[in-house]
């Protein structure tokens, strides 16, 4: 009975950092090591690191581990954390009316691309339904007015934890969550937001680089925070457009962006390929 | 002995426009369209055409089409120009002590890509003058410090009125251009940015890209108008980064994007490939 | 009551192509122009047309334009067509197992970006039913046996002109469509390849660049012709693979350009953007 | 004194090997690991890595480094080199007429982007003399005929062997270099071929990606080997083009392409980032 599992790890770079954890690994549980990568912030001397191993030994659960591996991480002043890969995360979608990132996810979600349980379909409208109903998730109408804000929050904040959820995912989710919530989901909400950031903060971000004329449009995901927009970029990506390109061309170019940079930040999420630190990520992918 | 020519032309769009144009470039000089391209701007109610044209008649010269064309032009109300591709129009380089683009923009030219009259190479430091003289372009070192910087740039106007000039590019010229230089020049002089606009505007963009973590790099070649980096863009392309890059690396590969889109800009301008309205550009590539 | 329509029109370059067209369009039907495209292959003496206008005149039919366009047409040795925007074409979709182009061209048809009427869904397998019915398209399941193979094409054939379809989609039909099906539709089977053809041509083309170590892969998509992979290309792309993109992973990024080179195909021939010639496309985007 | 040094190592992967390597640096050398990178093909059972590291232990010579280094070597049957960051590697270029990827390297080892002793260049032609003498280094004219391409060939491998050469790069050398040759330089000949490989193996790939009607050109650098244009892939890139891009506008795009994946080969290779096998590469950049 073989385990899979992801030990990712950051800690100020130390000599024998590497050899230390390689050394523990094999000793502790005779490891195949699968992956392993690395990166070094020279500058702010920082280590950063990810390894997927195997391992046959029956002893290798989490609460073992974190008993053997403790004085190594305490040595080297760690942050890390230890994932089977065969625990799937739990995942939740809010979304309000453009529904080409939920459709996309929810694809991938069916054919095993995106490896995790989804708990369930968040909005503030109605017009997800029919998509939730058709992959079977369960899905939850939270309308928001601005008196109501406070309290549907809470509403969906109690949804979540007793789902126990682990990911929340912004699919164009149209309300801006407050600090309390992002609080609540520290490096756990992946938002898209359709412009090349920081380029075009805020709403409407086709219109103003329609209006400023750009020659490409992009698209990013980020972990939230509690600065809008401001948290750190997962992925991005552009496409081209010319004067060809109204307003209308312009947006359907950039869904297409907007589902592949969302889809691709939520894999390496649960694929535990993404650290984060100085508001950057680094992606192990 | 036939003679090849562009035709600009920019105005409010009316029904009849295009044909409007080539009955009158058939009527007047027998032409064979060699390419013609047109954008309308539907929501403004505007319309851009470019026609490239073969004549075998000798009566075609600049003044004699302009006179045949003023009726049309004054019935439309265009905004014209018509161009022989033979004409070469002169060129003065600006740049300080990064020579990348300048290195490019010189073998470009020297192959035949770029087809103009260099005139000069002016700069406030003497790195480039030996690129210039292996070259054979003429060298103006105009070096500024903040006392002088008024009556050099006289210096330089005089420099580019000697010579006719008309076309500036500013490869990597690390001045500020005063408003009267820029009104001297409107539409005519390039700049390249190495950001992807708007993002980054202003000193050090390279530095304020790695410090925000983006995954994307680009550089931005546009005409130089009175706001800083604010007039219109001609080109933009970007390339990956990831932790990996160091900022030294993401510098190098900027650079190479910088090249790019400078060259490209350039060689579209001398094309008469580019209209400019709502600080937006036309291009017709 | 405007009616826009797109005129599409190849013939041997001649002067006064462009002015006889626009002088007839607005003579027949006062027509505004909203769009126009040409293209001349200079080496060849061909030339490409794709006007767009509206006109309010209500004696412009199909069949009043054909009598009227007749004389020009002749004359010019034109080969064209006029159709109205409003006219959706029959579209069918072809599968097999691998469901996620059908997906993506599902959900682009129902949010509007595929404007056409789509007539059915013809399958080897049973896997795409769900997805039919869920978006209400009419399934056809076509199970194929090498000796049956001739008889279910007379079928599907059937099937095809009973709904008089005017355009069919392989979306990774994974049967090899006859030469007399091909002759039934010339230019009217898109077809999407998983690779970045010419390279790759035939069976398992992920596997082949994975064991050549490319460092890009792509996706293609084209006419069908009687030459299986040969017909003419309309759009391609690629994306970045590393030594990290094992085979499945090298399969999935893979699947995302599929899905866009072929919905922007499809989106294309739709718009009645796409004209052919030489075994080339000319795309007026 | 510190000294930096790159690791490189290939050989079948088996546990604890990273740990080994590891710890052997350490306890050797005490050394500070700058960058470490590793790849496994699971399939073929391999293990590839890349350590850069500093030390600051006199004792590390090459000849020390091997004496120490052997017995892990041999537990793990490694093929590995290890070289010091400032012994630079002796490099030759060879050309034919088209000097774009000439110029460009030239200009990118005077800015410090190559770090390298360029040796030499060598042409069958005249025409790079003149940048050869601007960046002052020894050019070689070395004609060929049929008659005399075996004899020219020794002359070219005498001065290769004179010079210590280390890695030659074909820099749009338009001769075919014989096996002989191939072998004397096993992995460290460069080549840019213009097509994206395998497409457009052979002769003139540009005419025959322009016949083919491609909508993406492309460049690839690679090694040499014995077969043309089969040796494993280092880098590829491409670019857009349309209709409007005849035939040297193609070809023109094209260059800015083989400039760019040949200088990133070049770079790659001199930084000791590439390890081969299996006919692919794997790039640690």
């Amino acid at each position: 009975m073989s385990k899979t599992a992801v030990l990712l790890v950051d800690c100020p770079d130390r000599k024998g950092l590497v050899a230390a954890i390689h050394n523990f690994l094999i000793e502790a549980y005779d490891v195949n090591i699968l992956n392993a990568d690395q990166h070094q912030d020279a500058e702010l001397g920082l280590f950063f690191m990810r390894v997927e191993f195997v391992t046959e030994n029956e002893e290798c659960t989490v609460d073992h581990f974190r008993e053997r591996f403790m004085p190594i991480a305490a040595k080297y002043a760690m942050h890390w954390r230890m994932d089977f890969e065969d625990t799937q995360q739990n995942v939740a979608i809010f979304v309000s009316q453009y529904l080409h990132c939920l459709a996309d996810l929810l694809y991938r979600h069916q054919t095993g691309e995106l490896q995790c349980n989804l708990t369930m379909i968040v909005s503030n409208h109605e017009d997800a339904r029919p998509l939730a109903e058709f992959y079977k998730i369960p899905f939850h109408y939270t309308p928001v007015t601005a008196a109501t804000k406070q309290q549907v929050e809470q509403r969906q904040l109690a949804l979540l934890a007793e789902a126990k959820v682990d990911l929340v995912i912004l699919a164009r989710y149209m309300q801006i969550v407050s600090p309390q919530f992002v609080d609540a989901y520290p490096q756990r909400i992946i938002n898209v937001h359709h412009s090349f950031l920081p380029a075009f903060t805020g709403a409407r971000p086709y219109h103003a680089a329609f209006a400023r004329g750009v020659k490409l449009i992009g698209a990013s995901s980020h972990y939230v925070t509690a600065e809008l927009d401001e948290g750190p970029i997962i992925e991005q990506d552009v496409t081209r457009i010319s004067q060809n390109d109204a307003l209308p061309s312009l947006i359907q170019k950039g869904r297409d962006l907007e589902r592949l940079v969302l889809s691709r930040a939520v894999q390496w999420h649960l694929g535990h390929r993404i650290l984060s630190y100085a508001n950057k990520t680094v992606i192990f992918a």
